[in-house]
């Protein structure tokens, strides 16, 4: 019951480009090393980040990486879910999918309440504020 | 992100163990059945609780599996943890492991609630409550 890698390497990178001053892109070089990501990693995220609707990459001299949606609207959750799918804690609480068990399992609510516990947190946290904190701006630092 | 399978079955099966009444045991062919965990399956799980100190295995024409605690004091979290392991939403927040990236990275501290809240709900779920709800004795059914 772990995040990825991939989805945690995603997460780096997003706050990273969250930080940065307004108009200003990232080179892969650049999100590499800030991120501590490896180099051979590094494009598979970018592509599953980019698939997903949340960075966008720019060609050209001052080309780069940049969100595609401001950070205020991006949660923590979102990014995680882009690159692992949608959280399950458990496959009896996976969304649209019925468990046959559902209505004599006494269990089956206490997995959908750690999950909302779970996903509520996550959902809570937007890379707007993470890239304050990561700054020092916010009272986590 | 997801308990495992094995996980699953063990809950299924403890909260069986956890409704028989007091001094009964069950057998494999029952637990096999009431919990709907495939036989091949079913062994490798009551090693697993039974090496964890959770169930205990008794011989003879009444023998059979009981759990080896009252089962007011055996949570959700320590039927998962016993067969999956300690739950580290991210290798940042894993039990005495420090992150090397903590002091500067500011979403430590979302993976760390995260993993507080959705830990707080499975160790507040005790295979005795989940086991009278099951029985329909709990406001849950």
């Amino acid at each position: 019951m772990q995040v990825t890698r991939a989805a945690d390497y995603a997460v780096r990178v997003m706050v990273h480009l969250a930080g940065l001053p307004s108009g200003q892109r990232a080179t892969r070089d650049e999100l590499a090393a800030s991120s501590e990501v490896p180099e051979h990693f590094l494009s598979k995220i970018l592509q599953t980040l980019s698939r997903g609707g949340l960075i966008a990459s720019h060609r050209g001299s001052s080309g780069g990486f940049s969100l595609a949606k401001p950070p205020e609207f991006v949660t923590l959750l979102e990014v995680v879910e882009v690159v692992d799918g949608p959280i399950q804690l458990n496959v009896c609480v996976a969304a649209g999918v019925g468990c046959c068990r559902m209505t004599r399992c006494a269990v089956h609510h206490v997995w959908a309440d750690a999950q909302s516990a779970l996903t509520k947190v996550l959902r809570g946290a937007t890379l707007a504020r993470l890239a304050a904190e990561s700054q020092g701006e916010g009272a986590w630092s």
